[in-house]
């Protein structure tokens, strides 16, 4: 398969490509983001800087691609601040890239990562049948992509499927544009044994999934032999900021906890999760925090590599 | 109120049009369509022939308006042919408007009318909980509409709700793109008392509301003390195709039946339907087969007046 991923520059996008990098069955890799990135080409990986919003990079960027990862995308923060900018990217450029795929009349196996964003404030437990009523900017826009890659499949020439992404650790220290960014930032102190205070209650709850597994996920979409268009929530591990704080930390007493009520809302209060779809196609998560933890120790470690 | 009405030429619209050209409530009625309307202007009525896709256009329609009834839409079998149409009319044109009254910054209501397109082919009885799952482009427009009213409305100027309107009719006959038209059909084929064949079987059950009822449930939108955003499922009463023909026709032998398989799925299987949350906001559906055959009787009759 030769497959284009939008936004490989990005914190997931780096996992996928480096994950897409070292798998045989894909033929040609094509890594694009507005950005430049650190990948050299070779006679697979095929670096391309491009701006997406452009008809004519689109064309480009999808030339001879017969599979599609589209993770580019303006994060939730940014997005909340900016809504003409998020319909800009999140929506009309995706909507664009769906158009042009349909319109060239070939399949192509497209892979959208959606975001739980879309569920917005649940209260409830969640599974399949929660209705998704997104409480943010980034998550209505996500949600009206999912929607449109299911009609586009049902149509015909769009072999695609939308995966709803829980919160992925651990981001880069001083990401932009992300309301969420303590649950990365507590791994990254955690691992230079610093003090750290959470913005959330001990008792918060977080859906978390390493960038690793979802790097995982994403190829495993890509390879299904068939899919439906629809919208799939992911499995992830539903982690209390207690219990995180205590499993990385040898001493609990370098966490405090100074909760911001917007956050605890928006960021802290995740129910319980059930993904029997997901759970069916063969999407997993990390199983346990101690999996979980340990996998995101060595993306630390990787990333200080020189 | 000073009311801004979209789509007023139409079918619903007309009806619409009539309904507040004889409310006093409403100090300025602004009518706008693209092509011309039977209305003459006066001091409350005033018909624009407007094409709401141009920016120049929306700031003259808005102007001064402090409520508005958004109906404008290409059709749902005209946008199933045209994806790209739908887009730009469904979708864009109105993200155009909410963008508006959004940067415009003082509280407008703004009545949505969606439909029941969004909830796709449902099997199991539909209610308040029914995850949206749209099976037409109509739909899934109609959808990434509603989730943008909600985060309009969430985010400040927009005073916003949208309604799903279930069958109206009875639709003039040939109303263009329809494929439901055969539910109105049936209702002026019966005034004539003309033979009508149905393109469902007489099993085939659907959700019904006249165009007078369903403009007194969009002014009931209109003057609602609040509103908080969300897409709510209007009542509608679930009528049989077999027990409809009988309450039309003396003579049940001069209806056939011919089910087309796609339009008995699309159109012929709607089950059971609960609408708490519209009906605790006091929204209606006409009660008995009866009293929704008279009610269109007395439009189509009026339809006939000079």
């Amino acid at each position: 398969m030769r497959v284009l991923l939008t936004g490989a520059g990005g914190f997931v996008g780096r996992a996928v490509a480096a994950a897409l990098a070292r798998d045989p069955r894909f033929s040609q890799v094509r890594l694009v983001d507005r950005a430049p990135m650190d990948w050299h080409a070779n006679g697979r990986l095929e670096p391309l800087v491009l701006d997406l919003a452009h008809q004519d990079a689109l064309a480009t960027a999808l030339d001879g691609m017969d599979g599609v990862i589209h993770l580019a995308s303006i994060p939730g923060g940014t997005a909340e601040a900016d809504p003409p900018l998020s319909r800009a990217v999140n929506l009309d450029a995706t909507l664009a890239m769906l158009e042009h795929l349909d319109a060239r009349g070939q399949s192509t196996r497209f892979v959208y990562a959606s975001s739980i964003a879309v569920l917005g404030h649940c209260t409830a437990p969640v599974d399949d049948a929660t209705v998704p009523a997104p409480g943010m900017v980034y998550g209505a826009h996500k949600r009206m992509v999912e929607l449109a890659v299911a009609d586009f499949h049902r149509r015909g020439c769009l072999d695609g499927l939308s995966l709803r992404l829980p919160g992925i650790v651990a981001r880069p220290h001083g990401a932009g544009g992300l309301k969420s960014s303590f649950m990365s930032d507590i791994f990254h102190a955690a691992a230079r044994a610093e003090r750290f205070t959470l913005p959330v209650s001990a008792a918060a709850t977080m859906w978390l999934m390493s960038a690793r597994t979802v790097a995982d996920n994403l190829i495993h979409a890509l390879m299904l032999p068939t899919v439906d268009g629809s919208a799939i929530t992911l499995p992830a591990l539903r982690v209390g900021a207690g219990e995180l704080a205590r499993a990385l930390y040898a001493d609990a007493a370098l966490v405090t906890y100074h909760p911001d009520l917007d956050l605890e809302r928006g960021f802290g209060a995740y129910p319980p999760l059930t993904t029997a779809i997901a759970d069916g196609l063969g999407f997993r998560h990390e199983g346990t925090l101690e999996a979980l933890v340990g996998v995101v120790r060595e993306q630390i470690m990787e990333g200080c590599m020189p």
